[in-house]
């Protein structure tokens, strides 16, 4: 019975994808070896159309280096080309490179365990473990606008807020039980006094830590997206604040809970960052040619 | 640099699986003529999670009628095997039965463009147009608990609804404007009168008939799911409300738009009903072994 099923593989022969989520922030991957990809704004979001397409929350077009023009990443052989799933273009996005990393190792691409990948916003070192395990070296913190410390409303009451860019804008706040939070994840109401001309990120944060062990457990709202399951940037943002709130200045580990599983910032005595946490791969596939011809 | 891809793909070999839809109603297909796949309701919770698996509103599994116990269908080659993304099991789906026709219609395992299939609602004939139209016959509505006519709550007015099984309860209520609506498809008020002891779907009607062209829009909010894109049933319902708003007996065809798209349904003069509209095959891929392994 299995004749008619393989008739129809080989007829249509399609764009080559693969789904992936590292700690629920899922992604399709499209590896394009040979840059003949034309991979369009609209085709980005038809893809990641949760009904209409597959559904993600951003395409991770794999490309080679070489291929890519004004990218000098000496040290890279791939280039993680991030779309966001409205088809808008990020810099960079820490669970995307986690799961591209993943990607590259488990199909081969890349013989060692620990790489270099480029993106936009500049070369990042990988290291992928046996179980899944990836870490990614994050950018450094820049500084943002200046201004009075932003404010977050919680049921109401406005609470002190730290400010980080990572560099995208990340409002934390710290609370007393994220399980308990509803309404302020769908609209948080923020007072950036002028510190975030162009929005911000709102991570509530639940402060878990037992001596100098820098944990919190954390809901994240994404600017122009809503409450999500993870955000790597977000996470790294925790990390800041805990180790602001308890003072260390040294090498650190933060353990971050968000819905979507557990990630670790690791601040090292050089001042690199790196975040650490799972990776899955779920399933490989092709969009039919008609579906693909017509999409976007 | 195509090498290592190729390599990766003959490496492992996972369940096959198509995902499609029809008006935005999404499911993923598992081929299964051999009647191998063992599916729990814990797997199929696994494939429709939106962000850790594939994602969709149900799983229809294809398997020859022989090979399921208590399904007779002296008509039908294929049953379709449907689940609820939560992994609980209905009857019919007119979606998805949609979508499961094309299915086999596409991929050869149906040589006609008309057949029946098998559902644990009984048969269903079938028909795939050229350009991904399909229609199917949707059983007959039933008659559900007396009582007074239902009441849904619009901006805080309650407003007479009809109430149609179809099988499945639906209250269906006329308003000005379905675009206006916000909070009550959130959580529809109903005063139901005993007639709806398990709960009710709500479908809020927009009436634009002009003449005797029947046709409505319509949003949907689909007991225990929340607002859906579409809804076969939902629409059956609207249609029977149509008929009876303006008072047509004999055979009609209703239009109704639903936020992902365009259905029609067809009363014939025998009193049989079928619901028309557009389907997509999206993809098709495999699972990685891995993943399914540890999947639910």
């Amino acid at each position: 019975m299995g004749a008619p099923y393989a008739e129809g593989m080989a007829e249509r022969e399609g764009v080559h994808f693969l789904k992936g989520h590292g700690t629920q922030n899922d992604f399709v991957i499209l590896p394009d070896a040979d840059a003949q990809l034309d991979l369009t704004a609209a085709k980005v979001a038809a893809i990641c159309d949760r009904r209409a397409g597959i559904g993600a929350d951003g395409v991770l077009r794999v490309v080679p280096v070489h291929a890519v023009d004004g990218i000098s990443a000496a040290r890279a052989q791939w280039f993680m080309d991030y779309h966001n799933a409205d088809g808008s273009i990020a810099e960079m996005c820490g669970n995307g490179a986690r799961v591209f990393a993943r990607f590259l190792a488990d199909e081969g691409w890349e013989a060692n365990s620990q790489f270099v990948i480029a993106t936009r916003a500049g070369e990042h070192e990988v290291s992928v473990g046996p179980r899944g395990q990836v870490s990614v070296e994050m950018g450094k913190a820049i500084d943002g606008p200046l201004g009075d410390s932003p404010k977050v409303l919680v049921a109401g009451e406005p609470r002190d807020a730290d400010a980080w860019w990572v560099p995208n804008p990340h409002a934390v706040v710290f609370v007393d039980d994220v399980v308990a939070l509803e309404s302020p994840l769908l609209a948080p109401e923020v007072i950036a006094y002028g510190r975030f001309p162009d929005g911000q990120n709102v991570e509530y944060a639940c402060d878990r830590t037992i001596g100098d062990e820098l944990h919190a457990e954390v809901r994240v709202h994404e600017r122009g997206v809503g409450e999500t399951k993870s955000c790597g940037t977000g996470v790294y943002a925790v990390s800041l604040s805990l180790r602001k709130r308890h003072n260390v200045a040294g090498p650190s580990t933060s353990t971050v809970d968000v819905p979507g599983g557990r990630l670790w910032v690791e601040h090292a005595a050089d001042g690199r960052v790196r975040l650490v946490g799972p990776t899955e791969l779920v399933a490989r596939g092709t969009f039919l040619a008609k579906w693909w011809e017509n999409a976007g």
